[in-house]
């Protein structure tokens, strides 16, 4: 047995390791699903109004249809008298003549008669089943909703590219549309690689870690839309690493690992994937030097072909796994739901304590954001152990990242820093 | 049959009703679940560690384990030669004796002997398995994390209310905790009422429409962190909607309905629960305007009793159920959640057209933000028709709710309002 040797690939940039992998994953193929299923998701068609909304000329009010020169004359003082020969709750599809002097008592939303041009609202009569009394004239076409007032058949109701919220899916219901061209959320297998790795709330024995980046994984996924699948954990042997990985290749869009990428002996995930083409080498960062990224082959495809899954190879301590997570899989895993939108909104936030900052690689400190009685942002780190990447307990505390440039070595209070917002 | 009579309730204002349903509901009895099922929910009791993070000090590195002194003349010219007694994969429970000139080769993560005081790095060494030649004085101490260096065993980690996010399961999975005490999703009926309703994608004919209330609360109840039932939308008959509320009245720990609340004869729902002890009458708001709350009686208690779960009687206009969800319940099922931040974070805006609010009602106008090169922000109504509660095509363009306060009757461009951002 021999060590494993350090890696020939030359360092990355953050920003070129980005960049390889947003150049390899692209959006999933569009599917068409129901309405009630596409919450959250991006839509890959515009919507055309099947129907008209609304569809038919309705009534605004609970009250009567009826000619409005008929009751030009009403008051209070004088009311005019309607005899009432229709009854029209919402729903109905009924359209009754109504002669001069005739009404037809409406409900909100039922279709207005073709022989009404207004309607008076049941507060301006004595609401009368047989006769009614109006006491007030009505104004012309008062409180009829018009067929089309808010979209007519054909109109584009909703464009490509949105992710469809509530009121979309609503709006997509109410124009007659029942199922809805979208990109799928990502499913996305989830596997801990560790012979140290036990589940959580398991006894411990020396040596031994309960296995927290399975959850931290999972639990991100699904906040960045993704489906995470949970692949469990496996001690650090090739063979039962790699079964589990072509088990669920066709099954998944992604996979996303922890541990064993670095340059020791077990690292595992580099053993059995370097060979198949996936790429592994150190990217200028901190935490999250060791990186792993391709495309794991599906059974029959020739390795060099991008039609696997993609596989994303991440550090095995926790706070690694966040970060990486946060400046790589987030944004493959959006661009694979449709989103254009892929990264977090940052913020320049003043530091109101300084670190230190390795040469050469760009720091992603966990930090909590303070705001005093002014509003106004600052920033300190959440750890006093400053980025250690096992501090998963104190990880919890941080709801930011700063961003420390490469050739930045000491960060001083009152230094100002881009930050990005985390959930 | 007679139309029935305008309610008895005097109106309140938006919030005295909403005062009124924050009195009645609280927070769910809290349950303990796995972790894996907690994100997003609130925590009930504080976490405290079981274990301490790292519960054994171990290795930072890949590298040597050995014992400084001895390797304090190590330089790249002359090295210092070690046996390698023993080999340390991560999750080794092994704590091999150490004599002097004696090291274990070791991996990241792995136990550090009791014998051994540093970490040598692998990028000081030749990487020799049988003999390994050091070639650089170690530091005190280096390389080892620290037992508890993260958390010790007792400490809070976690407190009650906190809002579980994924770092937050990952703390606990890795502090040796499996299950947490939350307060759990609300379960949400959501129910819409009329005889005009039909599935989304059916064919209409005169006088129906396209049920898009159900879409819509149980999207919004979802994003509310409520886990929507949906009981599908019932004609209005009486014996039939009762009979769907007391079929899943005690699975639901709240129910939602639309339409059937105002003044007309065939509002059922009023009909149904106003005798049951549920308040019926008018909030001064627009739209909105009719609204019911109160309490499902549960087979077998009093009616009286605030035991049976929360009924949210909604109007049955799509905007109105949109201003309505937003007013009221979804701070109601936040509370139910247990969360303390029920409500959305507000902004003041300034108006950049202006619009008609009716006298006496504060009005919820759905408004889309602008923001200009400068960043600033400005709104307008997201429809030219106004606040029309029947826009639902045209509501999936707003992007805030703009509230006109009840005694402002024109909104000038140029005014300052105060805007809710909704997603």
């Amino acid at each position: 047995m021999t060590l494993g040797a350090p890696t020939a690939s030359p360092p990355l940039s953050v920003t070129e390791h980005l960049d390889r992998i947003l150049g390899s994953v692209t959006r999933l193929p569009a599917v068409t699903i129901p309405i009630a299923h596409a919450l959250n998701l991006t839509l890959a068609e515009d919507v055309h109004a099947a129907v008209s909304v609304p569809s038919f000329d309705n009534s605004a009010m609970d009250g009567y249809a009826l000619r409005r020169v008929d009751a030009a004359a009403a008051t209070a003082e004088t009311p005019v008298a309607f005899r009432v020969v229709a009854d029209l709750p919402a729903g109905s599809a009924e359209n009754p003549r109504l002669g001069s002097g005739e009404a037809a008592r409406i409900m909100t939303g039922a279709a207005v008669p073709d022989d009404a041009d207004c309607i008076v609202p049941i507060e301006d009569t004595d609401q009368g089943t047989q006769t009614v009394l109006i006491s007030r004239a009505p104004q012309a076409a008062a409180h009829i909703r018009r067929e089309g007032a808010d979209v007519r058949t054909g109109d584009t109701v909703l464009t490509a590219g949105r992710v469809l919220g509530p009121r979309d899916l609503a709006a997509a219901a109410a124009v007659g549309v029942s199922d809805l061209s979208v990109y799928p959320a990502p499913r996305v297998g989830v596997l801990s690689t560790g012979s140290e790795l036990r589940e959580p709330g398991t006894p411990l024995e020396r040596g031994q870690i309960h296995d927290s980046n399975s959850l931290l994984l999972a639990a991100m996924i699904a906040e960045g839309g993704g489906i995470p699948i949970q692949l469990g954990s496996v001690p650090d042997d090739n063979n039962a690493f790699e079964e589990i990985l072509r088990t669920h290749a066709d099954q998944v869009d992604a996979f996303v690992t922890s541990g064993g990428v670095s340059v020791g002996a077990y690292d595992i995930v580099k053993a059995v994937l370097a060979p198949l083409g996936v790429w592994f080498g150190p990217v200028r960062m901190q935490p999250g030097k060791p990186q792993g990224f391709g495309r794991f082959p599906v059974a029959g495809e020739p390795t060099t072909a991008a039609t696997g899954p993609a596989i994303f190879a991440l550090p095995g301590n926790p706070v690694s796994v966040f970060v990486s997570f946060e400046a790589f899989v987030r944004p493959a895993l959006l661009t694979m739901a449709g989103r254009s939108q892929i990264f977090r909104y940052t913020q320049r936030v003043t530091t109101s304590v300084g670190w230190r900052s390795p040469a050469g690689r760009a720091q992603y400190m966990p930090t909590i954001v303070d705001w005093d009685d002014a509003g106004t942002a600052s920033i300190r780190p959440a750890t006093a152990g400053g980025s250690g990447s096992y501090l998963v307990a104190s990880l919890a505390k941080a709801n930011a990242l700063a961003l420390v440039p490469e050739d930045v070595t000491e960060v001083f209070a009152g230094d100002v820093l881009t930050v990005t917002l985390v959930s």
